[in-house]
Formats: structure tokens, C-alpha cells, sequence
């Protein structure tokens, strides 16, 4: 991180127009607001840090057009543009470290089978990586170091399987489809049937499907079809320690946060989101759209689109309510008590009357 | 999958009576009732697909013996047993891509140290998998690449460890036990004291115990005991991303499905089932035929068979119920102001007489 | 497990007082309560295990001091000491499997770029393991069986980095991390702007910084920052299947239980600890000596010192409230019913009058 740049430069760098401070200052670094130090460039991505632009120690920052300059602390110079937060995306490429190149190749310690379609000029395979027979790699794809491709795997043009990921055999990956360490694709899904007291397995013999642009987080965990294809659909994004049961389907576009976990056979629309920790039933119909808050439980279809949360899941407003509604009772108690007390005095009196 | 069937070897192979549908038609593949073409069997496996049969494109299905065939397309071939979800299995089988067979050997790069039991004419350990010392390894074993075996485990017969799972030393598995990718066993229980305000480890030296017929999902952990052992008993099924802590015991044939997590000396029964994402506490005692649906919490020891849900958990009716009651609370409030003003008339009538 | 040792010497051994037999009887195992048999000795860790202690095959038992000697089953010797859930840790090792010692030396079949600093008399490296060019290993420390060091990490001295764990480019560790198996440290945060329908990927390009004694678990993920640093504090354990996001900060001494998550940007104070399965939503604050309880949901900024539970996650005692307070609708939807029936009666009467 020892690279400098003048304010003029940054603004042209991001797209912004400067609106306080001078062109030719030097910015020689960056950080977030509450860790920045002079001479480094920061960014305000969310209003809830708004206070922290009072008090930053940045010598400049990224900020929505339409910012307040008295919300900036004074001598704060500020280059204002419609998105700070995909702005600053071009500040970390000129300040960070140099992206791991991709360097064709295969290791002298890669294991590939015989009967493998990759081009050695073309591909990436680091040591240890296992690569079985039938498998095809596309052009500009990297196998990281001990992460295993299965028999019969087909992967697309510059996917990028990191470090101990697993693709188990015959499943399909599109192009850039890229899978953190860790992560298992296609083991058995979780079938049984209950045979004289006994849990019998059930042949798992479909495969996965994953699309083009893709993104699979580490230690997430697809589970192959009991026949036909578990299908992640286009550009989904998968984070760390999600469960994607056996036949699932998602649509295009989807975002899947951490330790989400859907049962088998359910389907999503295009576009849905989960938040975290959120489970979701099996055999189920998800709509286009449908976002679930973080640890919902969804124990049905629910296709209008829009927001929901709680467990059982409802919409937004209502969930919410739900969650609230019980704070409410100690109070109902109190005035239900009073009624009773009044009552039993207006029958007293009405007896007497 | 270029095999075909006439529907009554079809018939026959799963064991089924055809009550529509000739039997020279020949079928030339499978899918669900959804995904089927011309050409498909499919079957009827769950009563929430009965509207499917009407719409569906496959040229025969299996179906439970009872259906009413005015619930099925017309034209479609209807072949009646007892269990189409079991029986479908004989059909994946016949039409499924041929089974990874088991081929003894030891792979050149697999690292085998000096002091392991095992007949490398009888088992099969693939590419830079490690087995460590005093490590035995029953026959008919298939250790696959990347997997590590430590010091001193004991494997059974028949047993499958896929890519890149780990067991650690000492461990003790039965017979056919199957460890999927990434599944890490007997790593050490989460064990602390404070000491003079730093958390202080304490030695974990038991082991795990896994008994015959055990399925393990991906990237689930089980830790090894502080102590003795930490126990999965005979047929037991475990999902994806499940959490066993120290010195649990699991019964015989639990079935635990993903990201449920068991805090450290629970005790389990015998047919214990566990839904996705429920967590308990540790030191409990679960009975036999304990269920507890998704997203369970369990505090405290549960005995009597039968279903449990929400947090704490509740016997089913109760613990829905208890899910359901705060939606009553919009209603009492409204009830209850009325009967307030209600009240107040009265007073004031009473006053006024 | 073959060692024997007399009652006297285990009292001295475990810094205790034999109140109950013969110092020359000799304890020639150890075990659980439940577990233990006949020339055992076991401990008292947990009041609830009180009624074991009258039941208990074991010869010998550590005990609290205060112990109510009739609370023993009569015969069974009895050490009385301070704390023995710490002091059994004694009674292990002297009875527990050889540790597996810590021997030098790079196994010839790991992949050591060029551009290591390690000293290879100093440092122990497994098969299969790979590092990466310009990593720093400690001098002490063990990489084992596959796992993978990443470009410019530095470790510092007497890490375990246990089989399969692999640490991802340029992250740093201080001295005496442990991490286990499966465990990832150092993947790509979660993170992506809409641009055209479409999740463009947000670089990131920060590291992840592990400091002094600090231990997590298998499978356990922590997202490297977006840039800067996701931090994790000296002295935290977590346990296994932990997500935490990128440009999270936890402070000394955490206590991360198994299955929670904690969504970026969050902020944990020192000695914060979480049961497990709680869930943390992003970009929040959370004070020293908080303890959330397992399941808890964290929507907002706590900063107070204490424990928290529910979802959302309130004061201990509110949020025991919250859960509890539904099971009182029954009787007040009762209470409502009469008062309604009262009411009518009472307004009949008045009318009739």
C-alpha cells in the first residue's frame, strides 16, 4: 500500500466531483471511517454512520451527492457521487494488495486421471488437486490446492474452485462460477425409507447443476438429486454454511446468506432473498421476489412477492406484529383484573339494588 | 441413460400391477412428475403432487395402490404398489448412471505411514489421502482423496470416507459407515475454564465411537469426548452442518437433519428425530422416539415419546398452539376496550340511578 | 490406560482432601458417572449430576468441598477440592492417551513454495500440506495433513493448524492459534451491488487478523474484510460451524458458541459471549460482558453488560417474559368470555330496571 494519488486523480478515479478540499492533496491510503488516519480516503455506504463523518480522521471521503456539508466534519475534502459504496470498489483496487494473477499450469503434485479435457496452457491446478476421469475443465478456470473434481464433472470457462472445495461426480458448473474452500457440492442427499426398524438409504443418483456467475460461499453444502438436478440457477450468490437439500431449485438472481438452510424438493422463483439462519420446508413454492428476514422458518408456499419474517413466516408488517403482540399482555392482564373488580361491584350493587 | 422398458417389465421390476396403460409401451427414461416427458415414468410419492398427475407430460407413474383414477391424466399409465417412493428406487437404479464401483488399491501419492493395518488388495484409498500410524483400516474400505485418517483410528468393514473428510486420531468406527466431504470427526470438544480472566483449555483425550450403518452429511462435526467417548449409535442418520459436542450419545437409528446442533453430554434415545436447525442444551436426556420438528429448542430433559416444537419445546398441539396464541391478542384488545366503555355506561348509569 | 495410582497420590495430584477411604486404594481408571465402573474415579462437575453420585459404580470421586457427605453413595471415596470439573483435567492426563507430541520436520510430500520463511528444524509440516510464497510459519508451530497456508500469511509461533484447515492469502495469526479442522479463514466476504438485475461482486481485498491464543473450530468460517481487517480478539474460542462476516471486530476473551453468525461489520466488546445458534444482524455494537443465550436474535446495539435472549434478543429476564407470557392468552381469552357474558347480563338487567 505504498502507491499515492492527488484528490483530482481519485475524483476522475471514481466518477465524482470534488466539493470540498483541494485538488492537489494527497491521499496515500484508505480505511473506514472510524479507522481511517490522515492522508487516508474513506467512504459514508450507510446513513447509520453519518455521526462518524464528524469525527473521522480521513483527510477525504466518498459521499452521496445530496450529503449536507455540515454533516462532514470541517477541513474534510469530499468527492460526491451518486454511489460511494461502489465507488470506493475502484479506491481499493488502486490502494490494495495485487490480485492473485491467474497463471496456467498444473502442479507436478496435481493427480489428474487419464481421460480428463483440459488444456494445461490454458487451466490453473494447484498442488494436491485430484481431478477424476471424464471430468472437463473450461479455459481459464483455476483449481486451487486440494480441492477435488469428481468423475464426469463438466466446468465452464473461468470458474474458480478454491482450496479443499469438492465436486462430487457428474456435476455440471456453467462459466465464472466460483466456490469458496470448503464447499461441497453434490454429496448424497438425505434420503431414507424406514425398512423393518431400519432407516434404508435411497440411491442418490442425480447430479447438480450450477449456472453461469454463481458465487458458493465456503463450507456451503449442495446435496446432488435423488435423480434428475439440484439447479442453482444464474447468478445466484451463496454464502458460507448454507444447506441446499437434495432436488432443490433456485432461480436466477437469488441471494442465500449464511447458515440458511432449504429442504429438499423446494423451489425458488428468480430474485428471492434469504437473510440468515432462515429455514425453509421442503416441497415448497417460493415466488419471484419473496425475501425472507434473517431466522424466519417457512413452513409454506408463499408466492406474492415482497417481504416476510418470523416462524411461522408472514409478511412483514404482520410478522413483526406477531413478534411484538406478546409485550402486550401484561397490560391486558392488569385491565382485564380491573374489569373484574368492577364488575363484581356492579353486581354487588345491582343484588342490592 | 439410453436404456428402455416395456411397462410391464416395468411392472415387474417394481414389484407393482398395472391398472392402466398398455403393456408393450416402452418407457426410455424417468423425472419427476414436473420435470417429465414423453417417454418418463414418474411417481406419485407425496399427496401435495395429487394436482400434478392431471398435468403432468411422463407417459407412465407409480402410484399408491388406492388412487382414484380420475386423479390421474387421461392416457397416462398407472402402475399401483404400496410404496411409489421406495419403489421408485428399482427404476432410478435401472435407468441411473452406473454406481462408482469399488476398486481396490492404494493410490501412488496417498501417504500411508509406517505401522497401518490395511490389505491393500481389499481396500481402496485414493490420491494424497493420509492415514497415520497404528491406524486399521476393515476391508472392502474406500478412503478417498484428500481424506484424512489419524493416529490409531479404527475403521470397519465396508466403510466410505469421501474427499477431504477428516477423522481424527483414535477415533473408533463400526462397519459400512459413511463419512461425506469435509466431515470432520473427533476434533476436539469446546472446553474452557476462566483463569485469572483467560479462557483456559481443558485436554479433550476421549474419542468418538460410531457405530455400524452410520451415515455422516458434508461438513458436519463431531467432537471428540473430554473423556471416554462421545457415542453415535448403530443406524443413525445425520444430515449436512450438524453439530455434535463432547460426550453426546446418540441411540440407535436418530435421524438428525442439517444444521441442528446438540450441545456437549445430551443423551438421546433409540429413533430420536431431529428436524432442521433445532439446538439443544447440553447435559439433557432425550427419550426414545423423541421428534422434534425444525427449529426447535430443547432446555430441559424430554422423556415421552411423541412430537415437540417451537422454543422452549412443547408437546406438538401445545407448543403450535403456543406459536399461534399471539395473533388472538389484536382481537382480545378490542374486546376488551369495549367491555371498558361498556362498563364505564354501567358505572355511570349506576351512579346516575 | 493401563497406569494405576493410590487414592493418597491422586489427592495430591489434584490439590485435594481424601474424605472419605483408604489413601492406599488404588484407582486404576476414570470415567463419568454414569460410565464409570469399579476401580474408576470420577467427579462431581454439575449439581445436577448430584443424584449419579448415590448411583455411580465408580471406587473414587472428586467433589466439591461443601459436598453433603450423604449425598454420596456409601463406600465411595470421596477428594474434596475446589473446583473438580478443572482438577479431573489432572486426573486425564495422568490416565489419558500420550499426547501426540510435536515433532520437526517438513514431510516429503508437502508443497512448500519458494519464498517461505520457515525454519524446518523448528516447525512441523504434514503430508500433503501446502504453503504458499512469502507465508512466515512460527518457529513451534504445526501445519498438518493437507492443510493450506496462502500467499504472504503470517502465522506466529506455536500455531496447530489441524488437517484440511486452510488459511487464505495474506491473513495473520498471532502466537498459539489453534484451528481446527475444515475450518476457513480468510474467504471472500459476502458482498455485491445490484447493477442491471445483476450481483456484480464487490472485491474484497482486507485480510483476516487472529490474535494471541485464540482457538476456533472445525468447519468454523471468518470472511476476510472488504479491505482493512475482520479482527479477532486475543484469547477468543469459537467453536465449530461459526459464521462471522467480513470487518467484524471481536475484542479479548469471546466466546463464540457452535452455529451462531455474526453478519459484517459488527463490533463485539471484550469477554462477549454467545450461546449457540444466535444470529447478529450486520454493522452493530455490542459492549463488553454481553452474553447473548443460544437461538437469541440480535436486531440493535447492546451495550449493557449482562444476558440477553429472544429474538429479538431483550434482558434476560424481559425476554424469558416475552417467551412465556403467550401461555397466559388461554385464561385471558376465559376471563374475557365471562366478563362479556357479565357485562350482557348486567346491561339486560339495567334495561329491564
Amino acid at each position: 500500500m505504498s502507491q499515492s494519488i492527488t484528490l483530482q486523480k481519485l475524483a476522475e478515479l471514481v466518477g465524482g466531483t470534488i466539493s470540498t478540499g483541494s485538488p492537489d492533496s494527497v491521499i496515500t491510503g484508505l480505511n473506514s471511517l472510524m479507522e481511517a488516519m490522515p492522508g487516508d480516503v474513506t467512504f459514508l455506504g450507510n446513513v447509520r454512520y453519518l455521526p462518524a463523518l464528524k469525527t473521522t480522521k480521513a483527510s477525504a471521503a466518498l459521499v452521496p451527492e445530496n450529503l449536507n456539508a455540515e454533516d462532514a466534519r470541517e477541513g474534510l475534502a469530499l468527492i460526491r457521487l451518486k454511489n460511494p459504496t461502489l465507488a470506493f470498489s475502484h479506491v481499493i483496487r488502486f490502494f490494495g494488495p495485487p490480485a492473485l494473477e491467474f497463471t496456467p499450469g498444473v502442479h507436478a503434485t496435481a493427480t489428474i486421471a487419464a481421460g480428463v479435457t483440459l488444456d494445461p496452457q490454458k487451466v490453473c491446478v494447484g498442488p494436491h488437486a485430484v481431478i477424476e476421469s471424464g471430468a472437463q475443465i473450461g479455459d481459464g478456470s483455476t483449481i486451487h490446492a486440494g480441492a477435488y473434481i469428481g468423475r464426469g464433472v463438466k466446468l465452464g470457462e473461468a470458474c474458480v474452485i478454491h482450496a479443499n472445495a469438492v465436486i462430487k461426480e457428474y456435476c455440471v458448473l456453467g462459466r465464472r462460477v466460483i466456490l469458496h474452500s470448503g464447499s461441497v457440492i453434490g454429496s448424497d442427499g438425505f434420503g431414507y425409507e424406514m425398512v423393518q426398524g431400519r432407516h434404508q438409504k435411497i440411491d442418490q443418483v442425480g447430479i447438480v447443476q450450477i449456472d453461469d456467475d454463481v458465487e458458493i460461499g465456503s463450507c456451503t453444502t449442495i446435496d446432488r438429486a435423488r435423480f434428475g438436478r439440484t439447479w442453482i440457477g444464474e447468478g445466484c450468490k451463496i454464502d458460507n454454511l448454507v444447506q441446499i437439500g437434495h432436488n432443490c431449485t433456485l432461480g436466477k438472481h437469488c441471494i442465500i446468506v449464511s447458515q440458511t438452510g432449504i429442504s429438499g424438493s423446494t423451489r425458488l422463483g428468480n430474485y428471492v432473498t434469504m437473510g440468515g439462519q432462515v429455514g425453509v420446508a421442503g416441497h415448497l413454492e417460493i415466488g419471484d421476489k419473496v425475501m425472507f428476514l434473517a431466522k424466519s422458518g417457512v413452513t409454506k408456499n408463499i408466492l406474492e412477492p415482497g417481504a416476510y419474517t418470523g416462524y411461522p413466516a408472514r409478511p412483514l408488517m404482520e410478522g413483526r406484529k406477531m413478534l411484538s403482540l406478546p409485550a402486550k399482555i401484561p397490560d391486558l392482564l392488569d385491565r382485564v383484573r380491573t374489569l373484574e373488580k368492577k364488575i363484581a361491584a356492579l353486581e354487588g350493587s345491582a343484588t342490592n339494588a
